[in-house]
């Protein structure tokens, strides 16, 4: 969260629609690939000049622009020209601090999704803004970085599998935005073997550490749940949509991701009252610890401290001392001591303190 | 929750529509046995190939296919393009990861829901989806393993017991779902019997395995929770739902399985209510009674440490010590100390400290 | 809660419509008391055989059936039959383990209540299911055992006091559910005083017994939410009603009783919200008494153990120990630990310990 | 809350419209005056007999009749009938219990509102209900007692200050609320400086009693939004009303009472806020209190344990203890326990116990 | 939230639409100035006299009047009856204790916002009411005070930047919003370092004031919470406003203000939980702490207080103890202590003590 808003004040104070990336600093190039296809022709190329997608937009078979790194704010000022594109969309598009979010301008549909995302060196979750813009027979996407995500929908329409090729742009986005669900799950599915993990450590070994943990654990599930609770309404705004862009047939695919989103949400707030539940373990049972640790420390303090009153008193100098002259004094003061500590013990064994 | 999203990793990239199995491994042959009958008539088989059940489609009076196992795909799919069902549909039925749901096709309904049962020699509730495909004259149900639940329609059927010969499909899904509800409240008594066992021993010795013991029932409301509180929807949808698929005679029927779901409901809602109260008695009783250990250890040691320090300082050896040498020096300081001790003890018990 | 899932489960996989008594078994016979009455005329009589209330289905004047006990299947389907009661709803009727509700079915509207009475003996809050049937000329009221909630209304129509003689079923059917609701202000004040005792007590003597009553406390408030929630429904849905059995003069009387379940709803929250206030108050005042222990501890031990310690040094046997022969060795010695002990004092004293 | 209770009993078993007073028992005298004004003409009078307020009801300048004390049921009963008011309105009237509600019933709109006020002498917060008639040319309100609160309004009509002898009857409604609703920032402000007091008492200077103090700050801001919670319906009731008694043009007077009504609620949140937080550092504090002391016993007590069970060796009477004989023994002795002491102050010090 | 009552009082009991300024009493002068613009022509001055600022309003050009100071009630009142503005809008002005809202009173459009600023050097939030009257050609604004915020708008229109010149009196109105609630992000940065710099220092060295400190973080958040939530109303209001001052072309504008007002409430209800978290970890660490300490005391004391009794034992001064007389008796005790030490010692390693 707090990320989020770090460098966010960069744009305060300038006009709206101003262009300006906000985000991490980058110095990759902006690279474009574009794939044009219908049921029978695929092409595919990387271009060089932003203009050369410039004439795919009015071909009638469906082209998908992609675009890897969107802090080349000239380039994406281009293609925004080209398409159409409302100035605060493009804004929206190179300030990567979005909210998901679905806005329908007519001639185009703009969807901003979080892509996320496991680094498993640093152990830290990251998320990246994916931008889709709809037309009637485009897709442009826009990613922070380059990334394999959307490597396999790549690998089917080369290989024209499943109904991808016969299918308009439409059912492109969904498979975009569907790709980016499934992905949610992978992560779902690290963070639930981290929490099943310190779950069983909680029960054999639970140290300071642990509440640590949680916490951490805790900020990555508000972190999840933030890029996927407002992804509800977007799924559900393009599955109810009136636009003539989502043909009726494409409907029941955006339900399908919508439900698959409803499933994260609800794995994300089963952890979440899960991590609750293992907060108040660790409480009760470093509570239960010290408890013992007392319960140590009286046993023995209780013990000793009046045998020890003992020991003192006939350790006191007095010239007159009746029982210190006695031949049995000794052995019956040691008995004395002995009886007390036995008297001590069964008082805590009755007492189930051990 | 954490076995919900396990290996939900293997569908991640495919194009959607793709049957895979999702769920535990399984070898058994796929069962289907085919129940056709109306008011006069009435037909049981169990059929080897799949193809045997498609005459039934178009025959005017109801039928009811139960497949066991929905891991063997071939047969899904066949069925599936037989009857005319959507591909996202057979998806959902393999994958045995959903959330339940209702979805109107016009053509037939497609109901998801979770069969709850508790599995009394490992201690666990475990789940199995049952999906059912309702079209205007045919019920199909599909469960991941063979099961007895629904053993009772059966049998109401072989004897026409109760309206269920005179009525439709509907009333068949109807009698199915209202079978799979009626078992969660078997679930509901398990459960609420280990929760009044549970608040009998918090009373009488409370333990540090009762957080954890609370904890996992926590975790079975949590999971009980999940399958019924979809399935509100799923009913009310089916209530005032506008297919022509459901008699209105039929809706009255439907409203009485939700009324019964809202029990379910209400009574998980009060068992959590309960299990929060408990963990508070739990956590206070722990409190009380390290104040008893801590109570105990202080008369303890209040009274002896300073009659230890007297005796001490009569043990010391100073060539020059009156008081040594009086004639009744023991006994005046064995009397001072037993004084000591005695308004110590008073001090206590003005202070209600035993 | 928990009584409220025990013995369910002797329906399930039974066809819906089936009635089995569910609930306390009991032997009672069933009783039927008719009381007929227009303006001007007044007829009441216990019956024998159900069929004798048959012929005042048909009477212009207004019926009210009572029937004491509903663990008597064939009365309770003589009289749906007569009356042309659906079957689910005779099973709504005998199992008594439903949510209150209201459902129209057009010529009748049927009505679950829960009547909440206090038994002082065992200290404990119960509660009975009373049902209504509510015709055009007619009232049919169901209840688990005898009980002389409605005998003030039974006085009222007899002594034609209000207006109760001179309106139809539905003011009959309101007098009913007014009759019931106002028992929960009873109730209400009962839990009233023993959490205002509680509090009391809670200031001038916690004891752990309180943190139990205080859960034992919310256990009754769950209770009785979990009867009063639903009513609100219920009445707003009978104020709302579009209903020909409800007259418009009638509604305003509906919307009085609406008004007084929330009233009780309100009382429930704030009682809920004082429980959870003096649960705080209790850990809190545990935690201080802890604390006082402590201090107790700390102080004597604190002043004590390194006066016994000095003691101790000239208790020692050493040959060679100068002070030992010194003329005021001993009272320097006491004189300097009178110094230690009261600068401990004084150093407790300025940190406010006592 | 509990007050609100008691005493409810009384009521139970009567028919619906029976006037009985609900409250604290009075036995003042039912005063009435009446102010009747229009534009250019005023009229002030107190009157002896219910009957005089009668002619008013058919003038056409505005009349205001105000009654305090509502326990004289004769007195509401006549002015009901003559002014035809519902019994269930009459019955809510004196029954001074009530919820803050909005009726309207055609011929007059009636209000039912609580006036809270602070009693400086025993540091309560009290309330008194308060009920509007409002009708086309008249308002009747009715008070439990004789107060203040609306002379200010009366000095307004006399020297016909403001808009208000310009207005109709509805506007004369609004100006009595509106003095209501500005009460309660009064009380606000007494609250919030107690509240502040008591934070600042809790940084110096934290004691048992706090928890106590907080607990009474939350009940009274619990019965203060009981209060002010319904008046929210009420009022945007009253600015969305289609009735004719109320005119266009005094409802945007209406929706601001209601933003006022919103200002409170929002501060009685925040307040519950605050004081949660209270207590969280509260507890806290006590904790870290309990650590304090628990680190003087342990420093004590772990620096001259030790030390003196060296000195408690050499005190032994042992006949062969080389040591003793020893010439710098008891210098050595000394020396190595002042070595230990002072390792153990290092160590706690570089544990940052002090 | 204690200041927002503070001096409410002071109105209560005037007539509705009294101008009294409710706030920080101030004595600077009231300053106007005005500036008038359409895309070709801008003009910029400061007046004096509040009359000079009338004939804009009939001007074709779009006329933006900012007024710093609204202590000056005359000021108010001269310009609110020259541009025809409501005596509640007027009052709302002066009483800068509002809630941010939005009227629409057809001829204009009244919106109460609340600027944040963070003043460095007394550390703490503070909180000034802008108002806004957008009129058809007009928009005139209510600052507390000078302030600067408004100095890049006035910049943007001078040079004629982005699109400002060429939109009309609703896209001034839109852009003064945005910079405010643009301003909030700078806020939420400072909040966020704060947290980010608490939660470091919670992990290396908690002390008692961080609760303090996270108590006023949530104060902070609880008083940016108050001020930003009302803004959504507000502005989804105005983005679905159907008045004939909002054209079509602005609305998308509002809404990216909406979208950037969820996404500060977003990252305020993300700190909270934070906070929340981080409170727990500091509870949770004192715990352990604590358990720390009373480890080292049982420790010492259990090792030591068993062997000290033992030295007691033959310290005392009994004339017949055998052991005394031993040659190796001395060495004997010593080696049965070291062997009880460290036996001791192995038990607390076995318990993973230390």
């Amino acid at each position: 969260m707090l990320h989020y808003i770090k460098k966010y004040q960069k744009k305060v104070g300038l006009p709206p629609g101003t262009l300006i990336h906000v985000g991490k600093e980058r110095s990759e190039e902006t690279k474009i690939t574009i794939i044009d296809y219908d049921e029978k022709h695929f092409e595919e190329m990387g271009v060089r000049k932003v203009e050369e997608c410039f004439p795919f937009k009015d071909k009638p078979s469906v082209t998908w622009v992609n675009i890897d790194g969107v802090h080349n704010i000239d380039v994406i000022e281009a293609i925004g020209k080209h398409f159409g594109v409302h100035p605060l969309v493009l804004e929206d598009i190179v300030n990567t601090r979005q909210r998901p979010k679905m806005e329908d301008f007519g001639d185009y549909i703009f969807v901003v999704l979080k892509m996320i995302y496991y680094k498993e060196k640093e152990d830290v979750i990251k998320s990246e803004q994916v931008s889709l813009i709809t037309g009637p027979n485009f897709v442009i996407s826009f990613q922070e970085i380059e990334g394999d995500i959307f490597n396999s929908i790549r690998d089917r329409l080369r290989d024209s599998k499943g109904r991808i090729r016969k299918m308009g742009a439409d059912y492109l986005a969904y498979t975009l935005m569907d790709s980016i669900v499934d992905n949610y799950f992978v992560i779902l599915e690290t963070l639930g073997e981290k929490i099943e993990d310190m779950e069983d450590e909680l029960m054999t070994n639970p140290t300071p550490e642990t509440v640590q943990l949680i916490h951490n654990q805790k900020k990555d599930l508000i972190f999840l749940r933030k890029s996927v609770w407002p992804l509800r309404e977007v799924l559900s705004g393009l599955e109810r949509s009136e636009s003539a862009l989502i043909h009726k047939s494409t409907r029941v695919y955006f339900r399908n991701v919508y439900d698959h989103t409803i499933q994260v949400m609800d794995a994300v707030e089963t952890s979440r009252d899960m991590l609750s539940g293992m907060l108040d373990i660790y409480l009760s049972s470093v509570s239960n610890k010290m408890n013992e640790v007392m319960k140590v420390l009286t046993i023995i303090a209780t013990i000793f401290i009046p045998l020890t009153f003992i020991a003192g008193i006939y350790g006191m100098n007095f010239q007159y001392m009746p029982e210190l002259g006695w031949r049995w004094g000794y052995f019956a003061v040691v008995f004395v001591m002995f009886v007390i500590g036995i008297s001590m013990v069964s008082f805590f064994k009755r007492k189930k303190w051990f």
